[in-house]
C-alpha cells in the first residue's frame, strides 16, 4: 500500500531538489515534490531572459510535466511556512485546503536555493533589483528597456545621460554575463532605432568591490574576461565598493580618495547571496551566508532524516566552499537520494564528494572563458564551448531547439526578439519617487 | 529641413496605426508614432499566449524595431491624456520631459483600438478578466494555471470542482477559441500530470446570450462550430445571458425558467468591446460602443485633419458596419495615408472601402470555419486554412519561423511549452477574498 512506502519530502525544484527527486524514481518512498513556483527554471541562462534574448518559457518547464511519468512523485505548489523536527511535519501554504493540515514525512530535504542579499541595504532592492527568478529578470528587462526610451523622450541633457548610464554591481558571472549583454544590445541591438539619442553612447559600468572580476577563476583568465569587457564596452571598476543606491545613482567608495557620486538610472545587483530563508527554520548552526552546516552525508547534524542540498548547504571540501553553481547542486541531489536509499536499508552513506569539472563564465557575444583544471580557454572558442554545454543541459528537447533558433538568429542579425515590455502599463513606468 | 515638413502624429501601433505609418513612408512628411507599449501586437494570436501556446514575444514586434529603417517616423512611447482641437495639440505622458511641453500636429490620426467592456457591469472586472493586451494574456494563463493546482491541493469536493469549473462568456470569435483550446488543455495538455484530480473531469462551458455562437458567420457554420466545440469537450450553452459574477461563480439568466448560479473559480470576459477612451477626447458624435462617427474619407466631422482608423471608427458600409477585424484596421490605416497624401496635394480624398476577403474563426485542435463570400469551410481543411493565413500575417520572418515550431510540437506532442505561471509569487496568489 501506498501508505506505507516511506514519505520523502523535498523542498525546492531546482536542480537539488529535482534531482534528489529522479534519482528516488525506482524506489520504494513515495515523494512530494513542493515548490513556489510551477516550474524547474535553468538559472544559468536567466539572464538571457533579463536581456531580452530568450522568452521566459525557453529556459523554464512545468515541474508537474518533467516528473508526469515519475509514479511515485507528488508535485504540491506551494511555500513552506513552517517545520516541526519532532512531529516530523512541515507546513504549507498553498491556496488549498490540504495545506491548513501539516503534511508528515520520513525524511525531509531542504533545497529551497538562495536569493540575492543586499549585505544589510535591503533598502538598495527596490533601486537595484537581483536576479534570481523569471519574475526578476522581467522586471529587469522591462527596467533596461524602459531607460532607453526614458532617454529618447528627454529634454534636459543631464537627465538623458542619466537614463543613459547603466551600472552592474558584483563581478561574478552574472555581474559579467549581464554587463557584457548590456553593452550589445546599446552597441549593437538597438542601434538606427532612436532619433535623438544615439544608444552605442549609454556608459555600462560593472563594479567589483574586489581587486578583479571572475574571483572564482585564475588570475589570467579574470585579465582576459576584463579586456574582452573593456573590447564590448563595459568599464570595468574593480577595488571600490558601491556604498550607496538611490533611484538617481550610485556612490562608489575609492577608500582615501574619497567617495563618488555617479548619476545612473539603472543599477543592477549581481553581488551578494543569501540562503532562503527556510534554513533559519532548522535552528542548527549556519554559516555568514544563512547556508546550513551539513554531516559528511548532508544530514543535518542530529537529525540523520533530514538533507539539505544545493545553495542552502554549506560543504566544505579541501578546505574550499563547493560553489553555488548548477553541477554542485545536481551532485548534492544525487548524494541526498543514495543517503535515504542506505538508510532505507539500515546502511552507512557514503560521504559526499563534489566532483568539479570546471569553470565557465560567459561575457557577451563570442566571448567567455573555460577553467577545465588548469586547461584554459577565452575568446570566441570558449563561447562555443559554453554555448553548447548551456543548451545540451537545458531541460527538454523542444527547449534546446528553440533556443538554438533564438540564438542563431540573435548571432546573424544581432537581435534579441524578446525586447518586449510586459507588466504595469509600459508608458506608465513607475519613476523614481523623489 | 525636416522642421517645415507637416507633422503627422499616429496614436496607436496596432494594425491601423502602423499601416498607416508604413503607407507614409516615401511621402514627404514627418511622422510621431506613440503607443502606450513598446510593440506592436499581433492580436489574433493572443489566445494562444493566454492559453499558453505561444510565448509573449512570439506575437510581438518592438515598434521601433519594425520602423527602424523608416527615417521620416520617430516613435514615441507614451499615453496620450489630452487634446485640443483648436490649438492642434496632444498632451503626452511619457515619463520623459518631452511630454511635458504639448505636440503640435498637422494631421492625427487616431487609432487607439478598442478595450473589453462590461456593460455597465464593471465590477466583474475583477472576477472575468478580459483578453486584449499581453499583461491580459499572461493574468489569464496564470489563473487558467493555478486553477488546477488549486482542484488538485483541495480535499474539498465542492471546492475541487468549482476550481475544475470554467466559463467563457461570450461566443464571438475570441470566446471560441478560448474555450476550445482551454478544454484541449484539460483533455491532453495536462493528462499524467496530476495526482489527485482528473484535469480531463473539468467542466468548460462556453456562454452566449444570442441564440448562437459565431453568430458573424452563416448559420451552417455557426452550427459545425458548436458542434466541434461539442467534439472537444465545451459545453456549449446560449440563448442565456450572464446577470452576475463573482469569484465563487457566475449567474445564468434562463428568463422565464429563473435563474441559475453555477460555482466557477474561474470565468473568461470574451463578450464585448468598447473604443478606446481617446475617441470622447474628440466631442464628436460616438455610437453606443464609444466608436467615432467618421466622414466617408475617415476623417472627423468638420475637422479635416483629424482622421480615426481601426476599431476606434465607426464605419457603415451597404448598411452593415465594417467589423473590428484585423484586414479592416490595416485597410483604414492605408485609406488615411491616402486621404492625408490627397490633402497634402490639394485633391479630394477617394472614400473607404472595405473589401471584405472573408471571416476566419479557429475553434480548436484542428478544427475552424472558414467562410469566403459563400464558399464555406469546416474542420481540419479550415483549420490548416487559418493557420496558414495567421502565420503568413505574423511580422518579421523570425516570429514565424518560431510560431511554426511551437506549432508543430504542439500538434505533435499535445505540449504546450508556455505553462509558465509568472507574476506575483505563484503560490500566493490572490484567493476569492471573501
Amino acid at each position: 500500500m501506498s501508505t506505507t512506502r516511506p514519505h520523502v519530502v523535498i523542498v525546492g525544484g531546482g536542480f537539488a531538489g529535482l534531482w534528489a527527486t529522479r534519482a528516488l524514481a525506482n524506489d520504494d518512498v513515495r515523494i512530494t515534490l513542493i515548490d513556489r513556483q510551477n516550474h524547474h527554471l535553468f538559472q544559468p541562462l536567466l539572464y538571457q531572459v533579463a536581456t531580452a534574448g530568450l522568452s521566459a518559457p525557453d529556459i523554464a518547464a512545468p515541474l508537474r510535466h518533467i516528473l508526469r511519468a515519475q509514479g511515485n512523485v507528488e508535485v504540491r505548489l506551494g511555500e513552506v511556512t513552517g517545520l516541526d523536527t519532532q512531529a516530523r511535519t512541515v507546513s504549507l501554504r498553498d491556496g488549498g485546503t490540504l495545506g491548513e493540515s501539516p503534511l508528515h514525512y520520513d525524511y525531509l530535504v531542504l533545497a529551497s536555493g538562495a536569493t540575492h542579499a543586499y549585505f544589510g541595504h535591503d533598502e538598495w532592492a527596490g533601486d537595484a533589483p537581483g536576479l534570481k527568478t523569471l519574475d526578476d529578470a522581467l522586471a529587469i528587462r522591462r527596467r533596461l528597456l524602459l531607460a532607453f526610451e526614458r532617454a529618447e523622450a528627454c529634454d534636459d541633457p543631464d537627465e538623458r545621460a542619466a537614463w543613459l548610464s547603466f551600472a552592474v554591481v558584483g563581478g561574478g558571472p552574472t555581474g559579467v554575463e549581464l554587463a557584457g549583454t548590456l553593452a550589445e544590445i546599446a552597441r549593437h541591438t538597438l542601434k538606427r532605432e532612436f532619433r535623438r539619442i544615439d544608444p552605442s553612447q549609454a556608459r555600462v559600468r560593472l563594479i567589483e568591490a574586489g581587486p578583479r572580476v571572475l574571483a572564482s577563476f585564475p588570475q589570467s583568465l579574470s585579465a582576459k574576461a576584463q579586456r574582452q569587457l573593456g573590447k564590448l564596452g563595459v568599464e570595468v571598476v574593480t577595488g571600490a565598493p558601491v556604498s550607496a543606491i538611490d533611484a538617481h545613482g550610485y556612490t562608489l567608495d575609492h577608500g582615501g580618495q574619497g567617495t563618488v557620486f555617479v548619476p545612473a538610472r539603472t543599477v543592477l545587483w549581481a553581488a551578494g547571496v543569501a540562503a532562503s530563508g527556510l534554513g533559519a527554520l532548522l535552528g542548527n548552526q549556519r554559516d555568514r551566508a544563512g547556508r546550513v552546516l551539513v554531516e559528511p552525508d548532508l544530514s543535518v547534524p542530529g537529525r540523520p532524516e533530514i538533507f539539505v542540498a544545493g545553495d542552502l548547504a554549506s560543504v566544505q571540501q579541501d578546505g574550499k566552499p563547493v560553489p553555488g553553481v548548477a553541477p554542485a547542486a545536481k551532485q548534492m541531489g544525487a548524494q541526498v537520494a543514495h543517503a535515504i536509499r542506505a538508510r532505507l536499508a539500515g546502511q552507512a552513506a557514503t560521504p559526499f564528494r563534489y566532483r568539479d569539472f570546471g569553470n565557465l563564465a560567459t561575457i557577451g557575444r563570442m566571448a567567455a572563458v573555460v577553467d577545465l583544471h588548469g586547461f584554459k580557454l577565452s575568446g570566441l572558442l570558449a563561447w562555443w564551448f559554453w554555448l553548447l554545454v548551456h543548451v545540451m543541459f537545458l531541460i527538454g528537447f523542444r527547449n534546446r531547439l528553440i533556443v538554438m533558433i533564438n540564438w542563431g538568429w540573435a548571432y546573424w542579425s544581432y537581435q534579441r526578439h524578446a525586447r518586449i515590455i510586459l507588466g504595469g502599463g509600459s508608458a506608465r513606468a513607475t519613476e523614481p519617487s523623489d
